[in-house]
């Protein structure tokens, strides 16, 4: 397959016009894949949110239903990509085919479940309060509102998940569901992977006959092009999944502009696991073995990789220790993402070794390869002393490397959750028991975090109602809202309220009849009755 | 009743450390009223926060019950301060005795509503993903999710509703009614006012045994006591409901803090009304008798003041403007909230008055009093180049002062409305028929505000489920968000996400017998089933 290695700007516009270009690498290899890509020029983003924008007055006034056959459009044409998305992806990325091909099928449920839930459409949260003229001492309006789109998104994926969680992951499919236009970011690390994936969509999009400018996509290796994005006036939001400076960054941007506009990031996170000691006593050895195994998923370049682990001193826990370091060390290095990832992981991993108090337990046998970009796995160990020493410890190195705290008190497992930043995920390894024993330190926990986990590992995320991912600063920079399940579409969409306006004129979901049949909120009561 | 003025602490400190103090002023005499108010300390502030945080975690376990009998008992104790606070308001605003009245209405309905949602339960939007162990090619794990408090709240009270948006307002309420303790920033035009409407609460926390840090008061005129509020580490979001210049520049601390939260202010709004043709024809008297009523009350300090007209050049819409002009002329002027809005106000007619392209067809026939702060009405005229040459119109002036403007042609009303900052609100006069012809003014207004009126005007919230008072920036600094109606309470919650948590240990409302009997979604089916 060809690239063009072009700005993407609707249906009509392909836009190369800088000369500054750059290229996919090839982790495993340092080497450059097939086609330049050339720069988005400020023009080139302009007209890309312009031509959203005017996209937005149309789309937004699409039926659920037509959205629905457009998601799953979109479904049925990632499939139709075929092996040449798995191969690029893989080139760009090293994840290994099999890995490409189970984050395909993620990003084609995803857009079936949204399908399902626009089809079902309750999700719009519409409210009647009825009028009531006679009321004293003043009449009561009608009064009704429900969630509609708040207007063009800027989307920025992610790299270490170049296809469910980039082009055709949760921010673009949410996006699209709601009736928001969006302009993606390509991702400099998978350039080529971003511009096969867009293909599904744009041919989606002329499928169903929608308007044109609801798709776009700029690529640029430099901060530039997502800076000039996020301060478009026109764009009405963003998302983002990546680096805590990176989100950081960009959140600082859209709250400077003169306009403000929600910038919905998912930063970092050290995921800490807590093995408590009935657990412990039970099968220290099977936790353990868990554990790194989470630890090393993706080459531990998970956003929910446990980056702590905490215990109480005992038998139990050293043989927990024992365990885990023999399975870090049998851990064959693997190639991450891209240079920029491997050189942060290698300079983390050797602040940590040239740390006091800080022990290195265990690292993979094997020497991984810096030409092929590969980590080793790597197993500290510290205590309070350790802890209080290095508090860097606290903040999220990414990649395959964890630190066992072992702490001599729960009084003191309880000032380390306290200690903690947000965090996405908290895993609890425990009997009943020993949540009972440690319940102040759960309500640490549920306050720090936006996911509490029970005998199980925060890696490998289910994509469903109930799912929250993201929690308190620097998980998410707005802790309401999640970047995956399908409460990620309130991030893109406001409530409009209608006081005693005309049925003719409201949107189908506030209609006296109910015709679209959808849970409402009337007078305050529950019902799908018109 | 006397006044201490001093900072409340929870339950048990009262706290007046600065000798820097300042008073209540009547604007209706420019005189001080009794009692010094003292500036809070840096350390005064530290503690409040430090006490609300700690409090934090047993307020937020206490059950939907305890907080609505909360609330219950907070409306009680509002109607037991008798006429001190209104007395109290009326004095430090202005507000006539009957006004503050109803605010009290108001605040007492309020919280008897968020008691009755905390009863009903349904709206902590819980989920239920059910684990299927089976599932191939990996086991689906239960997954559980419901809205939870976010942590310690500042809160800002508005000027103009001392009693209804201010220490007994909905974002007090709502914020308590989440199980979020809160810090209070009294409003310096009205510290009496603030000071006896806290004793409502606190007599509450007391008689309901609830944790005493769950209220502080702080007390302030500077910008100072704000700022280090919302800079606090251990305060999790903001409320603000005020000026653009104050609310803009607490937002922008909110967000640079190292750690963001969300703040969220209800800023500045023009909320046009639009006047169309068969509308004009019909009722031209009527609906400028309804203007000019809904631009003069409560002086013009409501934040959805009318302060643009559009209509369209006829012979009708002159005789709309003739009408509007007389029921101006006969404005009695009145005392407004303090003098900074009195100044600021003049300043504002003034600088219509020096405008080219702007003409000044209507003012109060009764001189107002500046020793009374009082405010006269204004009616300015202009057409498209006028609005041109004077963008500042697009811009609030708080007070009784608006400008009609004539158009040519239904384009140079969409032009307008595409012109528009974010707005609260925008009214449409109009037959149905007009709204049919002017589908594209309409579309338009959809994408500018937060509410559309049909045939009446902004001013009169209801407060219900429906309604929602916000809207693009700068009518509010985050969309999705409305700081009036039971929504208000999604901006102090966040989710929490139990994954194969312990059925003895999950929130009630997620714990399968469903003992709250509440509305959840299992399985994404809406049920109250078990």
């Amino acid at each position: 397959m060809s690239l063009h290695g072009k700005q993407i700007i609707g249906l009509e516009t392909l836009s190369g016009e800088s000369d500054e270009t750059f290229f996919g690498l090839d982790p495993r290899t340092g080497e450059s894949l097939p086609t330049a890509f050339h720069e988005a020029t400020a023009d080139e983003i302009d007209l890309a949110v312009t031509t959203a924008r005017n996209a937005f007055d149309s789309y937004r006034q699409t039926t659920s239903e037509q959205r629905a056959v457009f998601l799953e459009t979109i479904a049925d044409g990632i499939n139709a990509l075929g092996d040449v998305l798995l191969e690029r992806a893989s080139a760009e990325t090293g994840h290994p085919l099999e890995r490409c091909a189970a984050e395909r099928s993620r990003s084609v449920n995803q857009a079936r479940m949204f399908a399902e839930l626009l089809r079902e459409g309750s999700w719009v949260d519409a409210r009647i309060d009825l009028a009531d003229p006679g009321r004293k001492p003043i009449s009561k309006p009608d009064v009704r509102s429900s969630l509609a789109p708040i207007g063009p998104v800027a989307v920025f994926g992610a790299s270490n998940f170049p296809i469910a969680i980039s082009v055709l992951g949760a921010d673009t499919i949410s996006a699209l569901a709601c009736g928001c236009p969006l302009v993606m970011k390509g991702h400099p690390a998978h350039p080529g992977t971003c511009e096969i994936s867009a293909g599904a969509i744009l041919r989606a999009v002329e499928k169903c006959g929608l308007p044109s400018g609801i798709f776009s996509m700029v690529q640029g290796r430099g901060h530039e092009v997502g800076i000039k994005l996020v301060q478009h006036p026109e764009i009405a939001a963003g998302a983002f999944t990546g680096s805590l400076a990176g989100g950081r960054a960009l959140f600082d941007v859209a709250n400077s502009r003169p306009s403000p506009i929600p910038f919905y990031a998912e930063l970092g996170s050290v995921n800490p696991l807590f093995v408590l000691p009935g657990a412990l006593a039970e099968r220290s050895g099977r936790i353990a073995e868990g554990f790194v195994n989470a630890l090393t998923t993706g080459v531990g370049q998970f956003c929910t990789n446990p980056g702590l682990v905490f215990g109480l001193s005992s038998k139990d826990w050293e043989q927990f220790s024992q365990t885990a370091a023999g399975e870090v060390s049998r851990y064959t290095p693997q190639t991450m993402l891209h240079s920029g990832i491997h050189h942060a992981y290698l300079s983390g991993v050797e602040s940590l070794k040239t740390s006091t108090d800080l022990e290195l337990v265990s690292e993979s046998r094997q020497t991984p390869s810096p030409k092929k970009a590969e980590a080793g796995c790597y197993l500290f160990r510290t205590n309070a002393d350790g802890l209080k020493a290095n508090p860097g410890l606290y903040d999220e190195i990414f990649g395959p490397v964890s630190t066992l705290v072992e702490c001599n008190r729960p009084q003191e497992l309880e000032k380390f959750a306290e200690q903690l930043d947000g965090s996405l995920s908290a895993s609890v390894h425990g009997t009943e028991k020993d949540l009972q024993i440690h319940r102040r330190l759960i309500t640490i926990l549920e306050r720090k975090t936006g996911r509490l986990i029970f005998n199980g590992y925060p890696v490998g995320l289910e994509v469903c109602h109930a799912m929250h991912h993201g929690g308190p600063y620097p998980a998410s920079c707005h802790s309401h809202f999640t970047s995956v399940g399908t409460r990620c579409l309130y991030r893109f969409v406001r409530p409009i309220c209608y006081q005693n306006w005309p049925q003719s004129m409201l949107p189908v979901e506030l209609q006296d009849g109910n015709p679209a049949g959808i849970w409402r909120l009337v007078d305050g009561e529950r019902t799908r009755d018109k």
